[in-house]
């Protein structure tokens, strides 16, 4: 049937919808949620129909995803039919019935979420489906599969490659800042794709843009990597699985995360990583809660590495608190950069090291947490980082000093004297946001105590930066309910630990972040 | 925050939508699938994020759903800011868990759905959830007391009032429009709300719509109901349980139907039945395949009947074949008007007697079924048929001759003689659709033979009427591939009932008709 364009100045965020009336949506023999085949100058592709009851008759209405492929322009006529629905359909509907899906259904369904052939309702089915039947092994491989092969690579026609990922959770994790150098000086490739913040403070992308551009291109990543062997850039926009990034979007405000797997994994294999080190914040108040748990995630890692060809290392490191005291972008940037050039923050340069050591054994280094912290020391991995900073666009003579943190400050004090039992991981993040982080890049908290301190009465337990006044009140209120940090004279008057229900409920939600 | 306006020029579908650029949302700190609350004019209400990169900064995007609401006219400023997750999703969070949920918490839900607070994605999750991890007797009178709450309802003030529904999934099931004059007739009160089709040849709205108008307000029901005791009308446009028409929209391309008996009883429970009959036919090719499934389905709506206050039976009904011969709006109408006026058809006659007769016997009258064959051969039953499509605005003396049938058809012969075996409604239904119905009111199947009947070769099995040739061409096509009638000279012949995997595969999905 032909229908006349009517082109809405507008994207779908990058859906494939075509708004019909429902008179014209009858005649077609469509209802809303079904698909039409869209065709102009000898090109077509498959669309979502979506009904709009005020819709003029005998018009399509078209997003610019669908324009702009088609080459369509306005009041043009368009060939439209009715499209069966995909197949892939089918493998969701069999999913949604708890059946184990074969390699090829898998494929068949990551190519038609990339493709857009699938709709969100549909893949949020999906989503749940594999949320609640949980995925095999072989599942996971063949997702894992088919979203790199939907993807683009960095073919670096080198090995080893090394690389490192955090499943993430604990706040202030700036260590990948000093381990990509670390690497890197050993004489080791290790291009570092990182993730902004979604439901965080700061992410490693936000947190290095501080020092540097991270938003390069596949080409200029490449470039980087051969000049320095290492890189710090933001993978998000490199479509390295981007069945995955729509997978993401739709998980997001459901807070389910089945794909945990394969999603990281699949980035790995598209960077070409041949050695990788995954880091398993464990506690409470991280992801992971128990050691148990984080023993049985890090076996499903090494088996999926072994399938995929990666040899996976993991790491059960301690996320009961902050890493370092820094939480924000700039004061990340600010602390990491500090770190690498100067004493003290043994906490993160702890984790730096071992974290790199063991990659480093990975790749027949003896000693490696030795050789990774006389790297650190020498100042090897300081030259390492500036070198990455000035080849990505930045500043290389950056100093701590130079990095603009937010002009508004409070400081949270403490109530009575006493011993820090425990700092709330999530409590912290949501005091940083409400600052401002990541948005506003100076905005954050800064810890002046961590575990097991003693302090005295007023003492201030953490500083708040915001680049506005209202972040700043809105953030200190925040603090004042949710009084992130406990401490106790003895820890025998702490014998409540929490009381439920909570007397108040903050109801941000923190999971995603990948 | 501020924000300049700017409409689109469009609906949403009654969603609330509000379109943003990545930098625009990144200061509200939004993403995607978050929520702001819009102020205008002292009016604000809650949309959900949709993200275009290519939108103007310091914009918004505002789908008709949204500016008619609260008054916004085009560059007008409007506040903007962001507002937390509604409650309710925090409940379908706990369903994909697998709790039970309580009554506020259903409560919740199925008030966000309503006002438009949970997005397509979090409902889709929600149907999947339910569906996989089921729903217990409480959670299911909770919902549908909760659809009941946020529609409308119709008050006769009168008592009893009696209802019949069928589970649906037969062809040509015109059932309705006999009971409604057997009840009316006998004295009783019963505003039939019909749907129209969705994946099949005809609703019992369409059907009904050949001989006057269904598409009725609720105060016209009441004027026709009043007059006549009766009505048969379209209920989809009444707003009688509004969370669930948005259900069975998200539902559709995701084929499950975990809400079949609120969806059901929370329509009667809003137009007041107080006894209803509930058809389930059953048998190959029927939603409901054994007697087994048919009476575990008939006890949990009789006991939700007894907890919404509506004394419920259920009739097993048989559902190997179509009823009647007519699948197709005009020839169904046209069928069930000669039944009601004439001698045959004696399937159908038998099916409404019986169900009539259930119902009669319910409210205290004696041989219920014989009362009813009585309404039916008395003529009073016509008469009150003809009263009823006068009273909706139809022509009263309408003869079945008057019916406009499509006029190109096709004859479907048999290959051989033999004894029909079976009936594949799917099929039949899928030829029908094919032809165009229930757009083409016109069009559709008429049955020659039924089960058991022995015919000769080249004798006609069934008729395809059509308004168009193309139509009826490819209802042919599509009829000489699935073969929907089978038959065999000798049982003994025919040991190969099917072949897996089928060698023609189609592909159309027929659920959630109700």
């Amino acid at each position: 049937m032909k229908l006349k364009a009517k082109l809405l100045d507008i994207q779908a965020g990058g859906r494939r919808i075509a708004i019909l009336d429902d008179k014209t949506a009858s005649s077609i023999g469509v209802h809303s949620s079904d698909r039409v085949e869209i065709a102009h100058n000898n090109k077509h592709l498959i669309a979502i129909v979506n009904i709009a009851n005020n819709f003029p008759q005998n018009y399509i209405g078209l997003y610019q995803e669908i324009s702009e492929k088609l080459g369509i322009k306005e009041k043009e006529f368009v060939d439209v039919k009715h499209a069966e629905r995909p197949e892939a359909l089918h493998y969701v509907q069999s999913k949604i019935r708890g059946e184990r899906l074969r390699e090829n259904e898998i494929r068949a369904i990551v190519k038609d979420v990339v493709e857009r052939h699938l709709s969100d309702v549909e893949i949020s089915s999906f989503l749940t489906a594999l949320y609640i039947h949980g995925l095999s092994m072989d599942e996971i491989e063949a997702l894992s599969k088919a979203m790199i092969e939907t993807g683009s690579i960095l073919s670096l026609n080198k090995t080893p490659i090394l690389d490192k990922h955090s499943i993430g959770g604990v706040p202030g994790d700036k260590t990948s800042i000093l381990i990509v150098p670390i690497i890197a000086a050993a004489g080791f490739f290790i291009p570092k794709t990182s993730s902004r913040a979604i439901t965080s403070p700061a992410g490693t992308a936000d947190r290095v843009e501080v020092l540097c551009p991270v938003n390069l291109t596949i080409d200029e990543i490449k470039d980087v990597v051969i000049k320095t062997k290492g890189c710090l850039v933001w993978g998000g926009a490199l479509d390295l699985a981007p069945a995955d990034d729509i997978f993401i979007q739709v998980e997001y405000p459901l807070a389910i995360d089945p794909l945990l797997l394969p999603s990281i994994m699949s980035k790995k294999k598209a960077i070409g990583a041949t050695h990788l080190i995954i880091d398993i914040p464990t506690g409470r108040g991280a992801k992971i809660k128990t050691i148990g748990e984080a023993e049985a995630v890090a076996y499903d890692f090494i088996d999926l590495g072994r399938r995929l060809g990666i040899n996976v290392e993991c790491a059960v490191t301690f996320g009961e608190q902050p890493i370092g005291y820094a939480i924000g972008p700039a004061l990340e940037a600010k602390e990491a950069l500090s770190a690498i050039m100067r004493d003290g923050l043994l906490d993160l340069k702890e984790k730096a090291a071992n974290l790199a050591g063991i990659l480093l054994e990975m790749v027949g280094i003896k000693n490696g947490k030795q050789t990774a912290e006389y790297i650190l020391k020498s100042g090897k991995a300081e030259r390492k980082l500036r070198e990455i900073i000035e080849a990505q666009g930045g500043n290389p003579k950056i100093l701590p000093e130079d990095i603009k943190i937010g002009d508004k400050k409070a400081e949270i004090k403490a109530g009575k004297h006493g011993q820090i039992l425990w700092i709330n991981n999530k409590y912290i993040a949501q005091i940083a946001r409400e600052a401002g982080a990541p948005k506003d890049k100076g905005a954050g908290v800064k810890l002046q105590v961590k575990l097991g301190e003693y302090i005295k009465k007023e003492a201030t337990l953490f500083e708040i930066y915001a680049e506005r006044t209202t972040k700043l009140e809105a953030a200190i209120e925040l603090a004042t309910k949710l009084q992130p940090i406990g401490l106790s004279r003895k820890l025998e008057n702490r014998m409540i630990m929490d009381r439920i229900p909570k007397p108040i409920k903050h109801k941000k939600t923190f999971t995603l972040e990948r």
